[in-house]
C-alpha cells in the first residue's frame, strides 16, 4: 500500500502546501438502538454486552433424552435456533452453543428399565405362541394390581370398577384437574377392561391386544418388581442413544443448525467427579450416605454469594425441589443438612448405571453435568444462558450456585435467557387431553417453513399458544412472502427480457422515493425490533408491511402503464429475503426468494436431474399449442381469430398451472410469465373453478332457503293465537284468550303473564300475514313440503 | 406475552418476597475494534458513524461509456462490490448503493461521431466494390496528413519517415515516456506503411486492409473535418447504451452486484438544470456565451465554504483542470474569472448533443450530474463517496463545491473513499506497452473469483500491481479454501455415515480446546482487520491462518488414531464459509464451500441452477409466441392464417435452435419435439443456410472465381520480369535486368537492390507460367475479360 500524497499533518509542517479545511465527526440523528435483552437474573432488559469483544459463549439446555420430542421441546429449541441467527447473521457476534445431551438422569433409567423389562416380558410370551393363556392372564392381572395398589392404594385394585368411576368423576367434576392421574386412571380402566374382555380368548392377537392396552402398566410393575435385576449397563447406554438419535433427527427435520459442541453427560463423569471434589474442598458441599449433596446454607452465608438468584422466593416450595432430586430420589431429608441442598453426585443402588467415584459407585446428579460440561467448553463463565422457563428453579439457580461455589466468582452467567411455554388451544399439552403433538405429527402436518413462522411470530420470552389461528396467520405471512418474491423475480426476467426503451426520463419518480423511505424506515423498525430483546414478531410485522407497500406500488405503477423501478424493487426483495434467510425461514442460495424447495420439479432441477426431464413439459406445451393454432390456421375459416385466442387461454388456464408456469395477460400484449409452485397453482385454479361452478347453484340454492325461510314463517301463523293457549296446563284466560290462572286455578305471576301476552301478539302478526297470504291466494308450500319431506316429515296444510 | 412473576422491583415493594441480588453490567475484558476507514477528507482513518442510525447512504462515481471496461475499472468496482458487502453483511449496515452511468460526456461525444464517420466513411467505399482506388487512395492520404499535422504539427506530414525515426528514438531513448504520444507516433506509422504496401493494389482486400490500419486516424481526421455534420441525437445516445450493455454485462461477469439505484445523465438534466439555476441564484456560478460556469473565489470567500477540500495542493494544477474541463472545452480562459472555475453547463457546438436550458442549447458540465443524482436520491447529505483516486482532484472537490454551494451546508459529504490505481507488472497499463487487459481479456484468463481474490489481497486504499505473482498467490489460497472446505465436507459426510463408536470419552479434549481457541483468535482478527480501515487482505491472511492451523488438527488427530470433533471442524468450516461468502468468493448456497460451481454437471448436483434458470427460456419462448399469436388474431384480417403458419415456423427455426429443441413437422400436424445440443443445432442451421445459398448458382459463381483468380495471375505474368523496371525511376541494371542504380546514377542501397531481386524473381516465376499456358494454347480469357468490363476496364491481350 502506497499512499504518496501528504497526510494533513505532513501538510502543515510545508508551509507552501495548502492545508485541508477542519472535519467534524457526523453526530447520529437520533439515538441508535442497541441490543438489549431481558434477563432472568434482573427480570428487566438490560444492554447486552459480552465479556469478550465480538465473542459470545452461550449454553443452551438440552433434551433429556428418554421419548419423543414434542411441540413444546420445537418451541425452545427452534426459537433458541432463530435468536442464534440472529445474533450470528444480523447483530454479528461470533457465537459459541454449546449444548448437552443428558443421557444420565432419574426419568432415562426408569424408563430403560421398564422398557427393557416389558420387552422381555412380551418377547418370553409372544414367542411361545401359546397366546393368552391362563397363565399369562393370571400374571398381566398380578401386574395390573400391582400397579394400582402402588398408584391408587390397596382399596382400589379390590373396589376397581367403582373407584375408578367415582375417581374419574371427583377428578373432571372439579376445575383443577390433576391430568397425570388421570391419565393413570384411564390407562388402569383400558387395561382392566381389555383382561375382562379377553377373558376367554386365548389367542395369539389376544394376547398382544391385551399386553398393548396393558402396555404402561405392566412396564410400571414389572419395574417395581424386578428394576434391581437390571444390571446391564448397556440396557441404559443403548435406550438414551436411540432416543438422542430421534431427537436430532427432529431437530434436522425441524432445520434447526446444530450446536457448535454437543456434550453428552456420559462422556463427561471424570470432569463431574473432579468439579465436585472442588466444590467439597471450597467447602459447598458434604457426602453423605456415597452421595454428596451441595451445601445451599453454607453457600448463602458467604456474603459473595447468593442462593436462588433467579427464583429466591422459590427456595420453599416442596413440589419443586422434589421434581429438581428426581424420581428416583425420594426420603432423602434425613441425609440432607437443609430442605433446599440438593444432590451433585447420587450413590447408584442396584439396577442403576454406576461410575466408581472417592464416594463410592454413583452418578452424576441433574443440575452438576450442565455446570461441568458448560465450563469445560467455555471456561469460567458465560456471556448468555438459556433453556425453558420450567427449568428456572431449582435447575438453573442451581447450576449457578454450583459453578460460583466451584469457581468463586460471582457472576458465572451475565445474562440468562428463560424461553416461555407451550400451551396448545389455550390448554397444557398433555397425552391425557389428546392435544399432545411430537415434533413428527407436527411435521406431517406443516411444513418446517410454516412452524418456524409459528414460532417467531411469537416473542421468546412469553407464552405460546399452539393453535389452528396461529398456523393460519403463519401460512397467511408465508404467502405474502412467497408471492411476493415470484412476482419481483418474474419482474426482473421480464426486465432483463425486455429492457424498457430508453425515453429521457428516468425512473426515480416520487412513487419510487417513496418506496425507498419506506424500505429505510421498515430497516429502522426491523433494527429496533431485534434491539428490543429480540422481538421477532415486531420484525416480521415490519417485512409484512414492506411487502405490503411495495405490492400498493407495484400497482400503482401498472395502474399508470409505467415501468417499475426493477433496481429498487429487487433491493426490497433482496432485504425481505436477506432477513428471512436470517431468520431460518428460506434456503441459503436464494437471491430473492421465500422458503425452501419442494415441488418435484424444483426439487428435480436442484437435484441433478437431466435437462431433459426438467424441460421437456414445457417445450411439449409450447409444441402442442403450436400445432393447435397451425392446425386453426390451415382449416382458415372466419372464426380463425376466435379460436386463436380461445388456445391462447387455454394454454394459459389448463396446461401451464400444472407445470408452476402463471401467464398474466397485461395491456401492451405482453404477458408477464411467473414461475410458482405447482401445487400452489393448481390449489388457486381449483378453487376459482369451485367458485364459478357453484355460481349459478348457488345462487338457486339461495333462493330456495329464502324462500323456505319466508314459508315457514307463514306455516307458524297457521293458528289464531287464540288456539296458542289451548291443553292442560293453563286455566281462565282474558278477553283476547290469553291466560291469566293455571289450571290449577291459581293467578299466574305478573312476569309469566307478561310473557304470555308477547307470545300472543307475536302469533297474532303471524296469523295475519298468514290471513292476508291465503287472501291473496299466492302460497305455494311446495318448497317447504320438500324441506319437510327431507327430515320425513310432513306438511299440515 | 405473559411474564407472570414479579419483577425485581415489584418483588422489593412486598416485603415478604424475597429479591433477587444485585447483577452487574458486564465490562468487556478489551476495547473492542470499532470500524474506522480512510477518510480523503482528513486523510487519516476516521471512526465510521452513519448520520442515520444502520443507514449509509454511498455514491460511487460510475463509468464513463465509450469504449470497453479494463482490468482498471474492475479494480475499482469489485473493491468497492467487495466492501459494499462487508459493510452490509459482516458490519450489518443497510446500505443504499447510488451509481452513476456518465452518458453525456466530451470523450463520449468525440467518440461516437467518430465511430459513426469512420463507418460511414468504410461502408460507403467497401460497399462500391471497387477496392483501394486511386481516389479513395488520395482521401485516406489527405486524412493521414489532416491528422499528423494536426497531433505532431504541419512539418511532420511532409518530412514523415525521418520525423517518425527521430521522435521515437527520442521518446523512447529517455526513461520517461509519453506513452499515449508513442501510441500515436506508432498508429500514424502503421497507416503510413499499410498505404504505402497497397500503392499499387486496388483490391477490396487492401481497401480493408488499409482502413484497418488506419481506423483511428481517419476518424479523428474525419472528425476534425465533418464532426459539425453529425446532427443527429440517436448518434450519441446508440453509440453510450451500447458502451453501458458491455459495461454492465462486464460486471455480471465479475459477479460485482448491481447497485441498488442507477442513474443515467441524459436522464436527469431537467434536475441539473434546476440545480444549476439554484448555485447561481445562490451568488456561486455565472453565465458566459450560453455557458455556466462555476465561481470558485465566490464560493472559496464563503468562510463557510472552502474549495478543494480534498486536495487543495491542486487547485493551481493546469493539467488537472484542463482535464477535468473535457476535450471539447479548450481555450475558455477568457470566459472564465478564475482558472479554476469550471462548466456546469456547456454551450453545445453543431455536432454535440444538446437539451434546451435557460441558458440556451447545452448539455450538463461532468461534475454537476454526481451533485445532481446522488442528491436526487440519498438528499441534502452523504455518507460516503467513493471513486478512483484519479477523480479526486478536480472532479470529486468539484463535486464537494457544487454541493455546498447548493444546500448551503458545509460537509455534504461525511466520508470520502478513493480506491487506489492499478498497475500491471509494475508499469502504468497503457495500449502502447502492450499491457492492456479489457475485462474480457481477464475473464479469459481468471475465474471471476481469482480476480476478485487478487483485488480483495490488496488493500482498497494502495496502488495494486496486477501481476503474475498476485495471480498466483490468489490462485494458491483458493485452492487452500477449497481444498478445505472439500476435506471438511467429506469428513461429515463420513461421520454422518459412520458416526464414532461409544467409548465413555468425550472429543473436545485439548487438541479441541487449542481449534476453538484459533476459531475464536482469527475471528477477532478479522474482526480487528476490517474495523482497521477495512482491510481485506489482512482478513483473508487470517483466514488462511486458521485453514492451515485446522489442517494441522486434522493432521494430528488422524495421527492419533483418533476421531476429529466433527462439530467444532464444522463450525470452523462454517465461519470460513461464511467470511468468503461476504467477500463475494463463495456461492450463496454453500454452508461449507468455496468458490462458485463451473461446468454445469457441479452446478446442476449443488443445486445452483435453479428450476427458474433451467426452465425460464423456455416458457419465455412459449409465452412470447404466445404474445405475437395474439396479436395477429386480435389485428385480424384476410391473412390471419399466412402469418399464423409464418410465426409457426419462426419459432422453429429461429427461437427454439439455440434452446437446444427442434421441432419436426410432420403429417397429421403433430411435431416431434427434440432436445439437443444447441450448439449442434446452431451449426446444423448454418450449414443447412450456406447449403441452400451455394447450390446451383453459387457453386458457378464459386467456379467463375477461381477461374478469374487464376487468370489474374497468368495476366501479371505476360510481362517478362526484364519489363519490370523500365521507366525513369532507375538508372543502370545488372545482367539480368535487376536496377543497381537510380536515374541521377547513385547505388541504391543493398536492402533496396534486395526487394527489387525478389520482385523480379517472383515476375520470373510468373512469366513462365504465363508461356507455358499460352504454349499449350489454353487461355480463355473470356471469365476475366468480363470482370475487367464490369469494372469498366480493358484487358490488353
Amino acid at each position: 500500500m502506497s499512499i504518496s500524497a501528504p497526510t494533513a499533518a505532513s501538510a502543515a509542517a510545508t508551509t507552501s502546501t495548502p492545508r485541508q479545511p477542519a472535519w467534524h465527526q457526523p453526530a447520529p440523528k437520533a439515538e441508535v438502538p442497541v441490543l438489549k435483552i431481558y434477563n432472568s437474573l434482573t427480570r428487566q432488559k438490560e444492554v447486552f454486552t459480552p465479556a469478550n469483544g465480538r465473542q459470545v459463549t452461550w449454553y443452551n439446555c438440552g433434551p433429556t433424552v428418554y421419548d419423543a420430542a414434542h411441540i413444546g421441546h420445537a418451541r425452545l429449541y427452534m426459537t433458541v435456533d432463530v435468536l442464534r441467527r440472529v445474533l450470528e447473521e444480523y447483530f454479528g457476534y461470533d457465537v459459541l452453543l454449546v449444548m448437552n445431551i443428558t443421557d444420565i438422569d432419574d426419568k432415562i433409567i426408569l424408563r430403560a428399565r421398564q422398557t427393557y423389562l416389558f420387552d422381555q416380558f412380551r418377547n418370553q410370551h409372544v414367542e411361545s405362541g401359546k397366546g393368552l393363556t391362563d397363565d399369562v392372564r393370571e400374571q398381566v392381572t398380578e401386574l395390573w394390581k400391582t400397579y394400582v395398589a402402588r398408584t391408587f392404594g390397596d382399596a382400589a385394585a379390590h373396589a376397581w370398577p367403582k373407584f375408578y368411576t367415582k375417581a374419574v368423576m371427583e377428578q373432571t367434576g372439579d376445575l383443577v384437574v390433576d391430568a397425570k392421574r388421570v391419565l393413570k386412571l384411564k390407562q388402569a380402566a383400558a387395561a382392566y377392561d381389555a383382561l375382562q374382555q379377553h377373558a376367554k380368548v386365548q389367542s395369539v392377537e389376544a394376547l398382544e391386544t391385551v399386553l398393548a392396552a396393558s402396555r404402561d402398566i405392566i412396564a410400571t410393575a414389572l419395574d417395581v418388581n424386578l428394576g434391581h435385576t437390571v444390571t446391564d449397563q448397556q440396557v441404559f447406554r443403548d435406550f438414551a442413544a436411540f432416543w438422542e438419535d430421534d431427537f436430532l433427527k427432529d431437530m434436522d427435520g425441524l432445520g434447526v443448525r446444530a450446536p457448535d459442541v454437543l456434550t453428552r453427560v456420559s462422556e463427561f463423569v471424570p470432569e463431574i467427579i473432579t468439579f465436585v471434589e472442588q466444590i467439597v474442598a471450597n467447602g459447598y458441599a458434604y457426602e453423605a450416605d456415597g452421595s454428596v449433596y451441595f451445601d445451599t446454607r453454607a453457600f448463602h452465608a458467604n456474603p459473595n454469594h447468593h442462593y436462588a438468584k433467579l427464583e429466591p422466593w422459590s427456595v420453599n416450595s416442596e413440589a419443586l425441589l422434589a421434581e429438581g432430586e428426581g424420581d428416583l430420589s425420594t426420603n432423602l431429608t434425613h441425609r440432607k443438612r437443609a430442605p433446599a441442598d440438593f444432590a451433585l453426585w447420587k450413590k447408584s443402588k442396584t439396577g442403576e448405571p454406576f461410575w466408581p467415584s472417592p464416594w463410592g459407585n454413583g452418578r452424576p446428579g441433574w443440575h452438576i453435568e450442565c455446570s461441568v460440561m458448560a465450563s469445560a467448553v467455555t471456561g469460567t463463565q458465560l456471556d448468555l444462558h438459556s433453556g425453558g422457563i420450567d427449568l428456572a428453579f431449582p435447575h438453573h439457580d442451581n447450576e449457578i450456585a454450583q459453578s460460583e461455589a466451584h469457581f468463586g466468582c460471582d457472576q458465572w452467567v451475565n445474562y440468562f435467557m428463560h424461553v416461555g411455554h407451550l400451551h396448545v388451544e389455550g390448554q397444557k399439552m398433555s397425552k391425557s387431553l389428546k392435544n399432545f403433538f411430537s415434533v413428527k405429527d407436527a411435521l406431517q402436518q406443516y411444513k418446517p417453513s410454516t412452524l418456524r413462522m409459528m414460532y417467531l411470530q411469537q416473542h421468546w420470552q412469553g407464552g405460546m399458544d399452539f393453535k389452528a389461528a396461529t398456523a393460519q396467520e403463519a401460512m397467511a405471512a408465508e404467502a405474502t412472502l412467497r408471492n411476493f418474491a415470484t412476482n419481483v423475480r418474474a419482474l426482473l426476467a421480464d426486465y432483463r427480457a425486455n429492457p424498457p426503451a430508453f425515453t429521457g426520463a428516468h425512473d426515480f419518480r416520487k412513487g419510487e422515493a417513496d418506496l425507498l423511505a419506506h424500505l429505510q424506515s421498515s430497516q429502522a423498525r426491523v433494527h429496533a425490533a431485534l434491539c428490543d430483546n429480540l422481538h421477532t414478531p415486531a420484525a416480521m410485522d415490519a417485512l409484512l408491511d414492506l411487502v405490503s407497500k411495495t405490492n400498493v406500488y407495484l400497482r400503482n405503477v401498472e395502474a399508470a402503464k409505467q415501468h417499475a423501478n426493477a433496481y429498487l424493487v429487487a433491493k426490497v426483495a433482496k432485504y425481505v429475503t436477506r432477513m428471512t434467510k436470517i431468520f431460518g425461514l428460506t434456503e441459503q442460495g436464494a437471491e430473492i426468494g421465500y422458503g425452501f424447495p419442494e415441488s418435484d420439479a424444483e426439487s428435480a432441477a436442484a437435484g441433478g436431474a437431466s435437462r431433459d426431464e426438467v424441460v421437456l413439459p414445457y417445450v411439449q406445451a409450447l409444441s402442442k399449442f403450436r400445432d393447435d393454432v397451425r392446425a386453426a390456421a390451415r382449416t382458415g375459416g372466419s372464426d380463425l381469430a376466435t379460436t386463436v385466442l380461445k388456445l391462447s387461454d387455454q394454454v394459459r388456464d389448463d396446461v401451464l398451472p400444472d407445470l408452476g408456469v402463471a401467464l398474466d395477460d397485461r395491456d401492451g400484449g405482453r404477458a408477464l410469465v411467473k414461475l410458482v409452485d405447482p401445487a400452489q397453482l393448481r390449489a388457486e385454479r381449483a378453487e376459482k373453478k369451485a367458485r364459478e361452478a357453484t355460481k349459478p347453484a348457488a345462487k338457486a340454492e339461495a333462493a330456495r332457503k329464502a324462500a323456505v325461510k319466508k314459508l315457514e314463517r307463514l306455516y307458524k301463523g297457521r293458528f289464531s293465537p287464540k288456539d296458542l293457549f289451548k291443553g292442560d296446563e293453563y286455566g281462565k284466560t282474558d278477553a283476547d284468550g290469553v291466560p291469566t290462572h293455571d289450571a290449577k286455578g291459581e293467578e299466574l305471576p305478573k312476569a309469566r303473564r307478561k310473557k304470555l301476552a308477547k307470545e300472543f301478539d307475536a302469533q297474532r302478526k303471524l296469523h295475519d300475514e298468514y290471513l292476508a297470504a291465503i287472501k291473496e291466494g299466492k302460497i305455494d308450500w311446495a318448497p317447504l313440503r320438500d324441506e319437510y319431506a327431507a327430515k320425513g316429515e310432513k306438511l299440515d296444510v
